[in-house]
């Protein structure tokens, strides 16, 4: 079997679609719902339309294009997300949907009609960039956890809530249940890696087998503000030491672990932030990640035990909340194998790896079979302006995709 | 010698000033040339007619009361400031130009015209809440610390220059100049201890041998931001741990150290500050002061040291500004002699102490002889609505104020 994908489709579609929202040289900048990523979707459809896909957008505002099977079914589903992070970068979500439409137009250009129905999707607001509560929104609509009410209650950092965003783009946030499925039989989000693991093993493509679990915990230190120089230190209650030791602590266990274990503090808010004043208050964020569910647990334990017993020594009341907590999810196994066989017979060097980035995989998974391809991004970048993936290392990534799509629906 | 002061009136000052940009229950928020901080002057300025001093205002504002001395001569002058933290407290400050002008008062109802003349002076914009870089206005105007064109680079948060908000009280910055003083024999300070060293050894008040010296440090770390979960421990320039290495470092030096050293960290910027993301960067604060100058160079020498050791094993690029330095200021020994000394005969238990908090007194170190008084501070609280100074002890500070007043000018 070969299959011949248009290389300068691939160059073009990427360029076409970064001139929605574009910021800067290379950014962009495309939130759920606004004109910019309306006008996107619309593009993603035209797409599907010269592709030969029948095209609908669903009751959040996810576009699909579907390639009828002969013999009907349930759908072999590909796709990812094209709302990007403030700003982010061309390729993040944008390359999962790009790819599923030239998978699908190269499928039906070179096989014709498959045996079962494939469905290509552009899913809306992944990155939860305007509405930071209703990330995953196109996935989370499919698979049904979207409740009554949710859409009023969910809002923006402008206080907007996204049933009144749905509604400005002619959305009825009153039929948010018509989005689910329950035919569909597979999921496989083709996405940039988002980290040097592919660059530094020399490959263009990764089969991933799992996506890691994480938390993130926001921790609280309360002491006491004083004056920087009227206080001495023996009767301070400052709780900068305090926090400052939890941050070595967390971090310096995950490097002595090693991979796959990170932790992350990427957030951190001081009161009342002055330079001549002991904070009296600090809050910081603790980002744990690790594909196994056993060593996660483990990882949990040791910071929480950490933060108890630092909070302790020096005397300050702490707490913590856990604002986000995704479970590890394997990828389907008999999946992940058809993906490396097809590799191995296309002679596509690949490697089997997690990803430490949650996707809409994560969220289909509750419904379907899912797997995903990783496609070599530079520097293992993601989430800026600079991220950058070849289209060789594009096009690699689609061959395969289109490959297992052929294996499974033809 | 018996000097008696009116504790009624001092409580009813506090109480009276208070009004003027009351911010909550015991808060006061009064800044510079705002319409509560003019009215409040005026009050000030209410307070010396009442005590028979004539009253001019310089030409930054600040008011004046001057009791003239039958024989003439150099000038010894006592005061503080009323402008305030946002919010502050009702005695930072405050209690001092209450201590002046009551003690004044009590000086000139108790023996008559002094020999030698006395001044108690209001001065303006000590905190630099309004204008960051015009702390101590009102003492560097006197001192000539304020060069032709600078009223007009000093901005507030708002882009107003403080030339403009002279002019909107009535104030020429063109004539700045004229506030310099070279005819002052003698600066006492009365002020809020701001630290709980009188309380822990039972005193009312304090005499200030020195303050302290200090600088600001502006510590930048920069890393590479990246995906909290796509990249590895292993590969990161997360400039996190480094910085938390440092505020461990500096901290426990100081904490190691033990009075009077003091280190705070009361300042963090982190970018991008978001939970998913390492940061690319981090931006802190480092105040450090001691009121010696060699302890203070070993202790500057050691954060550098520190800051240059981690920074370079993280792998990370490290620099630093120093926004605020303050050299250490003894107090005149002759007139702490002279303070202490008065306490003893009135038999008021005081400790002698140095000041960790910066104060209009070390401006005025630069053109004359200068000492200070502290008075108890419930809690050794300071910059906020919570700080309290009772009457009895208020009153206590005054007295010794008024008798060194006594004994240099009768």
């Amino acid at each position: 079997m070969k299959i011949a994908v248009d290389s300068e489709l691939v160059a073009h579609y990427v360029d076409e679609l970064a001139q929605y929202g574009a910021h800067g040289k290379s950014g962009v900048w495309r939130l759920v719902y606004s004109p910019e990523w309306v006008a996107a979707q619309g593009c993603v459809a035209g797409w599907c339309r010269d592709a030969g896909l029948d095209v609908r957008r669903d009751a959040v505002g996810s576009v699909w294009g579907r390639l009828e099977g002969t013999e009907g079914g349930r759908a072999f589903v590909t796709g990812s997300h094209i709302d990007s992070q403030t700003p982010g970068g061309r390729f993040d979500g944008v390359l999962g949907v790009i790819g599923a439409v030239v998978a699908l137009r190269t499928l039906r250009e070179t096989f014709g009609p498959p045996r079962r129905p494939i469905e290509a999707v552009s899913l809306c607001e992944e990155e939860g960039s305007r509405f930071p509560e209703a990330s995953f929104w196109g996935s989370r609509a499919i698979t049904g956890k979207i409740g009554p009410g949710d859409a009023d209650e969910v809002v923006s950092a402008d206080g907007e809530t996204i049933a009144d965003a749905m509604r400005s783009v002619g959305l009825d946030p009153a039929l948010i249940d018509a989005a689910r499925r329950d035919d569909i039989e597979a999921f496989i989000e083709l996405h940039i890696e988002q980290g040097p693991l592919l660059e530094e093993a020399g490959l263009a493509v990764g089969v991933v087998n799992g996506i890691t679990g994480l938390r993130h915990y926001m921790v609280e230190f309360v002491g006491r503000a004083d004056h920087a120089g009227g206080r001495p230190m023996d009767t301070r209650l400052d709780p900068m030491p305090g926090v400052a030791e939890v941050i070595t602590g967390v971090i310096e266990h995950a490097r002595a672990l090693g991979r796959p274990a990170v932790t992350t503090v990427g957030r951190m808010e001081v009161e009342p932030n002055l330079k001549a004043a002991v904070p009296g208050r600090v809050v910081f964020s603790v980002d744990a990640r690790h594909p196994d569910r056993e060593a996660l647990s483990r990882l949990y334990d040791h910071h929480e035990t950490l933060i108890r017993t630092v909070a302790k020594r020096e005397g300050l009341s702490s707490s913590w909340k856990i604002v986000l907590e995704k479970e590890p999810r394997l990828s389907d196994p008999d999946l992940v194998t058809t993906i490396e066989e097809v590799a191995r017979e296309l002679k596509i060097n690949s490697m089997t790896m997690h990803s430490g980035g949650v996707h809409d995989a994560q969220r289909m998974a509750d419904v379907t079979k899912t797997a995903m391809i990783f496609v070599r991004s530079r520097g293992g970048r993601s989430h800026t302006p600079e991220e950058f993936t070849s289209t060789d290392d594009a096009v690699a990534g689609i061959i395969l995709l289109a490959a297992a799509l052929h294996r499974l629906a033809y």
